[in-house]
């Protein structure tokens, strides 16, 4: 199954959660948007597929997650990320946090003030679909709702301010996700997924989610150690090598600039960034 | 004014916002807890006082806000524990973020795994009471709902694992917060609020507010530049020297500990840790 939030052109005020029927999104439940539908319980990993609703004619995806309660990122969890780094390969994730307000949907401008060093990181999310709190590796797995993707833009001026990455990591509305969450019938992450990001249409990261150090069922379970996560949060898997920061002379996003984000299997996000006047 | 969210022994399920009135709280509005009430906008900084209530004989002061959406800590702000961490004074906060999920009452048991390192850390904390986005100092001062006491409890082996210290911040239910939140009419901590943090009886930190090198209104407006703050909304503005993990030996928290934490004019927060079988 693919679930998505999405805008009924006729009634633009009103996002709905969406479940994908041949070519045709049709509306899910009566909750809202795709948050709301997870948070109520009728939408579950693993529970009953909530009643199809009409046909949704012209449905534009927005975010499809747009109230997340955790929102939790992997840094350094693909070899040549780490590589470029100039890190060692961890024994364990290194995590730091977004919030609903970071995310923004898989066809909005990414707004930044001039002046910033924006840059890319395509990346694999997992959305959690059923809670946990000490979990294994098979709990979690049982708890995944699907899979989407996501770009963690980072303001690495910002970042580096300080020895902790969440200041350029949590500027409002910069993280593009979406367009849709894929169910584990239909993707295989740990098998490998093609992941990959353009700029201008140039490609500048490419790899495959085979060669995550600690993968999206490993993340959950760890996470879950020390806080619960519930229906409808979201967990980033890291970024692969290629990010602008590393680059000689580095590379970073300049207004107007059209990122592009793809997963194999579940779709892509076109971003334009804009600058403004700060 | 002291505002709290307390319980009533004869509605024990029914947590309920409190103002103080003489020595008796009062209940505040129909809302809830006082986040619902400061998510509702009934009580918002510089509004109108909300109509108070019948007097709640018995009150048992709960976490006064169970459910902000940001909380947002500050570290190395003051000078001695910038120094105890072998740092330089820095130039821009150092900001982490815990969840709502990480708070727990004054006076609740704080209940980690048995082995890992917990650590305390008294800090004074900062109650946002209206929205804030690119906000001066001038316009964060007229925001704050009031202040009240935290100890950032931290799990040093987890937070010295990777480079994010996250994973040792945000462990469930184990940063106490309150027990009431003063509005600034009543207290300046620019001004000097004696902090101290006692374990066992024993005063492990001492410190005033006024030494604080990012003040609450600095860290509102900084954090406002990359993310909206909301009512309800909570920024921890750091700890002191003093803490366990710089003492040669180390010293960490161990079962049965209890920990007394101290903002003069704020109250106290008195905590039991409690390490269970992990």
């Amino acid at each position: 199954m693919r679930y998505a939030t999405v805008i009924d052109p006729t009634q633009p005020d009103r996002p709905r959660a969406a479940v994908l029927q041949g070519e045709t999104w049709h509306a899910l439940g009566e909750e809202g948007d795709l948050s709301a539908l997870l948070a109520s319980g009728v939408l579950a990993a693993g529970g009953a597929a909530p009643p199809v609703g009409a046909p949704v004619h012209g449905a534009v995806l927005v975010n499809p997650l747009p109230a997340p309660r955790k929102v939790v990122c992997c840094g350094l969890n693909y070899g040549d990320h780490i590589a470029e780094t100039g890190r060692e390969r961890p024994q364990f994730p290194t995590l730091f946090p977004k919030y609903a307000d970071t995310l923004v949907g898989p066809a909005a401008d990414v707004v930044l003030p001039a002046g910033v060093e924006a840059d890319w990181e395509a990346e694999l999310a997992v959305v959690v679909g059923a809670p946990l709190r000490g979990a294994s590796r098979e709990e979690a797995a049982a708890a995944v709702l699907g899979y989407t993707v996501a770009n963690d833009v980072s303001v690495r001026d910002w970042q580096r301010r300080t020895l902790e990455w969440f200041q350029g990591k949590a500027w409002d509305a910069t993280t593009p996700l979406g367009p849709a969450v894929v169910t584990p019938d239909e993707v295989d992450p740990a098998a490998g997924l093609a992941i990959s990001c353009r700029v201008n249409g140039v490609e500048v990261q490419r790899d495959s989610t085979a060669t995550l150090v600690f993968d999206a069922l490993d993340l959950l379970a760890y996470i879950s150690t020390f806080t619960v996560l519930r229906p409808g949060d979201v967990v980033l898997t890291g970024t692969p090598g290629g990010i602008g920061m590393t680059r000689d002379p580095a590379w970073y996003l300049a207004d107007g600039d059209v990122v592009e984000t793809k997963v194999e299997g579940l779709g892509v996000l076109r971003n334009t960034v804009r600058l403004t006047g700060s």
